[in-house]
């Protein structure tokens, strides 16, 4: 058995305000975060799954940007307020957030 | 089909020397990251793959970690010239490389 069921990688790049690109720090990506370990260890469940922060996942425009592993779902313009939706929904019962997924086709 | 057929995490977490856990970042894991970064760009790999730093993977003991999805294969006591093996092996090949696994139970 793999040692995570759930791995949730949070981009926190951190881009220059003038950088067009955006970055997901710029859009709440350290409360996103925060939300993620902090749900998660008291809802029991840091023992089988993990948040993590992570370098930039090149989804920029669609920041904050969460991706799910091991099933490589992709989340976009994710809010700290969707953090228990996703922890709920896909982490606990295995259902992705339909309406939080990046629809762009190389994302799904 | 996924947006990467390979992602590549390297822990990039950094401790007080002073503290016994050790970290990743004392055991050369920003020039593993480089080293994946820069390989993978020559070989024409990252319109598919993609290596990123992440936070703590909570393998302390087994710095400098690398940690590979869709397979979440762990690697422990990587060195910056393990790269090009687990780049041609597994990520090109799709062999994990053996001799780096770690090998406790709750990894495999």
């Amino acid at each position: 058995m793999a040692r995570f069921e759930k791995h949730v990688l949070i981009c926190e790049n951190h881009r220059d305000p003038s950088d067009k690109r955006g970055c997901c720090a710029a859009k709440g990506s350290a409360q996103i975060l925060d939300k993620f370990k902090g749900r998660m260890k008291e809802l029991g469940l840091t023992y089988k799954m993990r948040a993590n922060k992570s370098g930039c996942l090149d989804a920029c425009e669609h920041g904050a940007v969460v991706l799910v592993y091991p099933e490589q779902v992709w989340y976009g313009n994710v809010k700290a307020e969707d953090v228990e939706e996703i922890i709920q929904s896909h982490l606990i019962n295995n259902k992705p957030v339909e309406r939080l997924k990046i629809k762009k086709k190389k994302f799904l």
